[in-house]
């Protein structure tokens, strides 16, 4: 079963793709995908649908995890994430992909245990869990892997719910 | 040329298709697409999406105009709003239509000239200018239309910048 993370940003999306195979994670790709902020704001959001779309055909996940937003954010960086996340999440949609999203504490705890743990020690276990030689990089990147990780988790607790 | 206005939002987003030819304005449709709060939000997403796409389509607009977001909201508004706002935004992007945006102010100025008009002010020159009978209702679709105007406007005055 592979699910595809996904870290949304206007200007950095991250994205990992995992596949959860016998209680066995393995890693299938990670990265970002950028648009350039002299970009029109509707071109920036095709561009962003588009990757993302092209994301789901080449690896077919069975399901799409994505962060709930801190609200700590003031409300202009929050239009422009939901611009983002809007169109990450209707690719999905449009793909007929189911979309779980996760709280920044739901997906700490599923993955170190610890519902406050620090970033660094989430990204440890990232590199750990996806026997990795290094944290992945960018941190947008990395996000989308531990959300994803924590979609696995959730889907083999039978916890997920469309 | 035809120009449709959106009003964006997640529960009730506002449209209207206004025409603008030898500077005279006819009222083509409006209305609004509305979302139920217990649907997922993906299929949320994908409603809106789908019948933005279906206006345009009908409509064959040379323009789509959206208001500038208020940054006097929350966050989470602003997110809920950003989520609308970028699948409608979208949905132009994707059919090679046009978006401008204008801020309230530029709309409310553009309207009945005098930046700082009430909404009733605004809705009863909207009424005016497209020979309604009445105000048009809901606020949504009225806001959508004062967009619509207020592009048509700026494209007689060759002030649009795509």
């Amino acid at each position: 079963m592979i699910v595809l993370g996904i870290d949304p940003g206007l200007a950095t999306l991250g994205y990992g793709a995992v596949d959860y195979d016998k209680n066995k994670l393995k890693l299938i790709d990670y990265g970002v995908v950028t648009t350039q902020p002299d970009m029109p704001l509707p071109q920036r959001l095709k561009s962003i649908y588009d990757d993302v779309t092209a994301l789901i055909e080449r690896y077919e996940p069975r399901a799409c995890a994505v962060e709930e937003l801190f609200f700590n954010k003031n409300a202009k960086t929050a239009l422009t994430i939901g611009h983002a996340r809007g169109v990450a999440i209707l690719a999905a949609a449009n793909n007929a992909v189911p979309v779980y999203e996760y709280t920044p504490l739901q997906i700490k705890q599923g993955i170190t245990g610890y519902g406050m743990a620090q970033k660094l020690q989430v990204q440890r276990m990232v590199k750990l869990l996806l026997s990795m030689d290094d944290i992945p990089k960018p941190d947008d990147a990395a996000d989308a892997l531990a959300a994803a990780i924590c979609c696995c988790y959730s889907e083999a607790m039978g916890v997920n719910i469309c």
